[in-house]
């Protein structure tokens, strides 16, 4: 294993992170608020390691896929250990392992927190709390091969550990090129968002920290009643049809930017997608009729719902708490899915689903027509052997680490409905959960284990298992490579 | 496909039914009850049934495996169908979708049950209740091969569909005789289990009915109360060794009176099942510790419901509902494993489990060693692709069946523990769940709807899917074969 290779990246990478820092020191500076220091010395600090380690290039600096991993799953641990700072030299967050938990649910996109509450906190430091989905959203890894320069054959490994979904695909033949075009993509429909949310009657800061929460798929708000403080149709409508939005696989807009409208419509996995919305959303709206004045209202609610959990944000604008126990269901079946892959949503993703049942369906027909050749087929290509294979692996470890983490949770001794949606909201990056962890409740109850065991599952969720399956296993550490 | 067969197979597996109904009438007899006219009036019925179609045996006998899949799906059904009159026509069970829930539950070695108050039923009509445990623990049909003389090649698409684990062996070359050997010693060790139980001060009947309800891994009961009502730590003990014994292998008992010790111990399967039972009695002795005066009840209790869940059969000892959660979830989480392939217990299996450690270890493998070529071996022998993929497939339909099924059980608005363990439990065939159908608790407020779904889930759980998925399909009925 390139050991210095991955040291050097490393470097580079925190380095950027305290670029980045400089922002929310900004947004204080704008505010006049004591914390801009607090950001100012990670940011030094951070400097400090990128000038160490950073910027010597290594004699050999070819890595493969065992080091992608590698460095993909520390660099989320360290850019969360470094980001928690901040709040933590504040006094926002006294207790530094809460501090680190509201920032790996950030930069994984998750939007749970242990803030109760959270309009009390400085500018800066909701701006930071918010940033991170941001920069989470579309990967920490892609944003950073963006403003750096990898060669090409370093950045695939990355890109293929860091990028959701079974299969990687590069855009365009540079790896480099692909990131900067994603995020390009990104920052357009952030900023379209930010200025529809503006004329809904929110200020810039308001409309920024919603927009970079809807981007990322989080659900971080500055506002402790989330989304539902606006109490405003058009700001629901709004954040209802961009969540969706970034739910889709940013492949597609880049084949509509083509113009090839045929392939995008004809996608298998956005229609499964739109499929699964429509029908929560009708199973949904007829369920909680009863509770709302009219159909419009409970489809207002059902519909904004949905919306947040099958994409994985976690804003909120109804206590479905509240609601009734199928609702909360559909909610749960939905958070298991998850988006699309290649979007900054998380969960499995549709497509695997999409795969599996296609594989149920083929093991029928092998025992209807026991010589016929079938194969499974995804937008018309064959799913190889290998993303099969990787999609049963996944599903198969997914479940194990669920199963593992509600156990340990429990010893809190919380009841089950806390304990599984506590762990099945995090390992999917969606934010809140049901009973003592809904939409009005929040993480900060569960003893420093469960909250460890709470940032594992949201890393493992956000990186698809594998960079830290990879990483605990002693066969990584027993040879020499 | 051949109609007139599986016509044929029907037939005489009804008949079968109507000669087995003579047992439960016989104890009417003995104990002068009414009940006794209910079971020869069906027995009556179905000896009619068998005279007209499963006497003379169609010109083309040939089956394959879809027939197989086809007959035992049916079958299941049918006896479920014709064993429910009993319980309806003596008035037992006045409601019929309850008297078929409550058969089905028998049948597939369940233990759910609808009844508030069982020890007022006639004696014949429980000694029925727990004969079927008995019967459906080794598999309806294996049990009617032994009797009925079928074709070795017509014999093997039946086994096959019948029995649980992902693959079916035949102990010696001829199916019919496998049967035999199969049904032997399980006959040896139930009667083993009867005597030691009367050892312990049981009357013959209730030895009798605690032995058909282990010996099928079912958990029916004739005491309210289950086997707490006997409150023997020498009865607890030798039924939490007999469950044991019921959830492993038949094969390891036929391997081991050909004395081979050493393939037995080296079993991976019934090493990973024994232990998983030790881990989790430790488990849960150290967490319900200060609930109990000692360790060693402690111990005991634990041991018991372990065993009994594990094995997914069912019994009680102890209202666990008001244990703390981990040992609930741990309860859960074993639930879900179930016992041995080849067993007549319930659940996904652990060779299954085994399998797919493996497969997950295989992967982290391949990207350490792209170049090396890896196999997945249990027990030293290759799993060849095909039973990897039937794995696979396996576990993504189960999962898939338990979500679709919770969201319907979720119309009744029980709360989410109530609905998504009776769902786990029914599915795999284990009995109890927690919070309201909890083990003190039971079934019989669900919608006819749930029930439904439930006995859905039971019977899907006992033949492993892949029978009902093909019926359900649409390939099977629109092509002609």
């Amino acid at each position: 294993m390139n050991k210095r290779m991955i040291i050097y990246i490393l470097g580079k990478m925190l380095g950027v992170e305290g670029a980045v820092l400089l922002i929310p020191a900004l947004v204080s500076l704008i505010y006049g608020e004591k914390s801009g220091f607090a950001f100012l010395i990670v940011a030094a600090v951070l400097g400090g390691i990128f000038l160490v380690f950073g910027r010597k290039k290594p004699g050999c600096t070819r890595i493969y896929g065992k080091e992608g991993f590698v460095i993909v799953g520390l660099a989320w641990i360290l850019w969360s250990l470094f980001g928690a700072l901040p709040f933590f030299i504040t006094g926002s967050i006294p207790n530094y392992i809460d501090a680190f938990f509201e920032t790996v649910s950030g930069f994984t996109t998750t939007g749970s927190t242990i803030l109760k509450e959270i309009e009390s906190l400085p500018m800066g430091i909701n701006f930071w709390r918010c940033l991170t989905h941001w920069i989470g959203g579309m990967g920490v890894l892609v944003f950073v091969m963006m403003i750096t320069s990898l060669d090409d054959e370093n950045a695939m490994p990355l890109m293929r550990a860091e990028m959701p979904g079974p299969e990687a695909d590069k855009l365009v033949p540079k790896a480099r090129h692909t990131a900067t075009i994603l995020y390009g993509m990104y920052f357009v429909l952030t900023a379209v968002e930010v200025v529809l949310l503006m004329f809904g009657g929110m200020n810039l800061y308001d409309a920024l920290v919603h927009s970079f929460s809807t981007a990322g798929t989080g659900g971080f708000s500055n506002r402790n009643a989330s989304v539902s403080f606006y109490d405003s149709a058009y700001i629901d409508g709004v954040i209802t049809v961009f969540m969706i939005l970034f739910g889709v696989n940013f492949n597609l807009y880049f084949i509509l930017i083509l113009k090839d409208w045929k392939s995008v419509l004809k996608n298998e996995e956005l229609r499964a997608y739109l499929g699964v919305i429509a029908a929560s959303i009708a199973v949904i709206t007829v369920n909680i009729l009863n509770i709302y004045e009219n159909v419009l209202h409970a489809f207002r609610y059902a519909s904004f719902q949905v919306a947040s959990v099958i994409t994985t944000t976690g804003f909120y604008t109804a206590d479905y708490e509240l609601w009734p126990e199928l609702s909360k269901a559909v909610l749960l079946a939905i958070m298991f899915i998850g988006a699309c892959a290649g979007s900054t949503g998380g969960g499995i993703k549709v497509c695997r689903f999409v795969i599996l049942c296609k594989s149920i369906r083929q093991e029928i027909r092998k025992i209807l027509h026991p010589n016929a050749v079938t194969v499974i087929k995804l937008n018309g290509k064959k799913v190889g052997q290998d993303t099969m294979r990787g999609i049963n692996v996944y599903f198969a470890a997914y479940v194990f680490i669920l199963i593992i983490s509600v156990l340990i949770v429990s010893v809190d001794n919380f009841d089950f409905a806390t304990s599984f949606s506590g762990v099945l909201t995090t390992i999917n990056n969606v934010g809140p959960g049901i009973s003592k962890v809904g939409p009005v409740e929040n993480f900060y109850m569960f003893s420093p284990l469960s909250k460890i065991v709470f940032c594992f599952d949201m890393l493992v969720g956000r990186l698809e298992i594998i960079p830290y399956l990879l990483m605990l296993s002693p066969d990584l550490w027993r040879k020499r490579f």
